[in-house]
């Protein structure tokens, strides 16, 4: 058993999302996302075959889901389920500080 | 899908720790736990018939397994996989601040 930190990083901005998967069985991935002002491409919509529980640890964002006017800013310990097949796209992150996402994806 | 968040709390202290099922399937149950000072009872041990991923959010803790020496001390952000049968005791949680606590229990 050896503790790990969902926090740490390493510091230096990055120009890709890291995407670390942290476990994973036949039902479900639990997954790390560390954002540093990445949003998604203009236009485009993420549209999950899995549904997704996702919470924001650190930073903060902008999460727009399809037909809402506004993206809802999520903050620190926010947690939202995103069900299969629900259009949304991140507007923002915060283009100062790491944006660190916890998302459990299952099926 | 409504944002909740997961280190918003009650702040009165409270004689018992809370246990708060965020997402349940019929293989894993994501849960929230608050802890205020507890610590698992004088010679007892946890012995789950389930897998536990479990990460301190807000807090500290001292978590303990069977064998070892000393409580492993968790601060935010820490995680750590507890396997099945894997015998462990929480020494202590911060008797000052809310312990806040995410875990995945998993089959």
């Amino acid at each position: 058993m050896e503790i790990a930190n969902l926090l740490a990083t390493r510091m230096e901005p990055k120009r890709e999302e890291i995407f670390e998967t942290l476990l994973e069985t036949d039902r479900f991935r639990l997954e790390r996302i560390i954002s540093t002002g990445q949003a998604t491409p203009a236009g485009q919509w993420y549209d999950q075959e899995k549904n997704e529980w996702v919470a924001l640890l650190s930073g903060s964002a902008g999460l727009l889901f399809e037909g809402e006017r506004e993206p809802r800013v999520m903050e620190p310990g926010d947690y939202v389920l995103i069900p299969s097949r629900r259009r949304h796209r991140v507007e923002w992150t915060d283009p100062d500080h790491e944006t660190v996402w916890l998302a459990l994806h299952y099926w």
